[in-house]
């Protein structure tokens, strides 16, 4: 299966990378890898091309700085209680309309880079989730078209400070800490998955021991469903990233409560999506 | 006092402009106007330049098309229940924390431009507030310091669906329609007004009658206060919009409820701030 990254080697340049063979390949300048470029989309979306094949080269992926698949996200969309055992071990109903909200870019980080607890809580939780990377402009989508303007997907930890998230009946400030959440580290593409990433294996590990473990065919809305609900609302845009929901087995809901610490890892793995893998550290004073 | 706004003449580019001896001069391309360029920051916080003054020419206010004075601000934060007779009048206490959400770019429209009424809902309302522009990166500010983080201020609709607001216990869907939200024309400098654009009269007017009518003086939370609130949490960056809440009179609280409806024209008028005036239109099929 061919994965696609965005990744800086030592001492170079922000570049787009395939992993080929097993082996991971950098493509130099040849494809625009800038902060707001969108040439990834063609990348991503059309059939890997030999003669680019040919321009890139061998890098070595321990030495690499990982970097998030979109730079800037225009719109961060999440769906809330989207696993119907999530939302039960909150004492939530399962919703019959997601509960969407937003993050912004500054709350996420790429693969490999420290996840940050802030010096005003120590409730930092974990959510494993799918998330979806449009590709095209689109509105009012159906469900017949909707999975059309998908250009691949990512695994997403949608970290939350939980205390922040409950301070009002908006849980928008708990979600947005900076650098509390991450995406990556692929971008793979839809075509090399099921059909809305459907029936995929989603699982999160901290330190190694699994803490959320569920399937992506057990999600309440469906990526198309999710597209259809909000493209009837709003304009999708190429970069922008869906979060699907998180299963059941988050931290704040066991006995006793998990919070994430410096020194910790925590690992977002989704089958044929791969492992998104974070340590934890304090914000610098 | 010197106002600046982007505006685009027939035929032309997006170009920056300045309201100076009452006359609307444009800058054309000595000042980037593009939609990444972050270049309005000096020119809106240093004192206007006479070279560069000379360079400018007489522009048609009413020949030219605005823009937002922040093409793709890159967050976009607002603040719910921040006058307590507005939270009052919604059957909410006034809020220890103030509840933030976020919107996204592609629900803001410009001075002029038709706020657009989707086909799903007709519960189409208007919330006027004074918009803060961040005019440079900023993180843990302080009550002493927060206020040097804003670049200047704007007049903004928080245009909400209320039925869709209200779908779920999160607001944010119900904020994001494309096109119901508005920002500008102008973008006044911070130190062409008061401190934290304290004890402004703020005002809505529907088809020319009054809808909402108070003073920033009577916002719970400060502008200072709201940096440091928000900076606590996240950092600020040039360009993102903080909407500072709305006053008492919005539709959904009049007996019988107000919806804005084709053919009206909503104005937020905000002492020194200036006047953002949108017709309303339904969207096009």
């Amino acid at each position: 299966m061919t994965k696609f990254a965005r990744v800086t080697p030592a001492g170079g340049k922000p570049q787009w990378a395939v992993e080929h063979n097993g082996e991971l390949r950098g493509l130099g300048d040849h494809i625009p890898a800038g902060t707001h470029d969108t040439a990834w989309v063609d990348l991503i979306t059309q059939p890997l091309n030999d003669t680019l094949l040919s321009k890139t080269t061998p890098l070595d992926r321990n030495a690499v700085r990982w970097e998030m698949p979109v730079a800037r996200p225009g719109k961060i969309i999440c769906l809330g209680l989207n696993y119907a055992a999530h939302a039960a071990e909150g004492g939530n109903a399962a919703p019959e309309y997601p509960s969407f909200f937003f993050r912004g870019a500054t709350s996420l980080i790429a693969h490999n880079a420290p996840l940050i607890r802030p010096p005003v809580s120590d409730k930092l939780d974990f959510e494993a989730e799918l998330a979806v990377v449009i590709g095209r402009k689109a509105h009012r989508l159906t469900e017949a078209n909707a999975l059309d303007a998908v250009a691949g997907y990512a695994c997403f930890n949608d970290g939350t400070l939980r205390d922040y998230q409950r301070k009002t009946s908006q849980w928008t400030i708990g979600k947005n800490f900076d650098g509390t959440g991450a995406l990556g580290p692929w971008l793979v593409p839809a075509s090399a998955l099921p059909p809305g990433a459907h029936g995929l294996k989603i699982e999160s590990r901290l330190n190694g021991e699994v803490m959320q473990s569920d399937n992506t065919a057990h999600m309440i809305v469906t990526v198309a469903q999710a597209l259809v609900l909000l493209s009837e609302v709003l304009t999708l845009e190429p970069g922008d990233v869906i979060a699907m929901g998180t299963p059941s087995g988050v931290g704040y809901a066991r006995k006793p409560p998990v919070w994430m610490k410096p020194g910790d890892r925590i690992e977002i793995d989704i089958e044929g999506v791969g492992v998104l893998s974070n340590p934890i550290q304090d914000e610098e004073a």
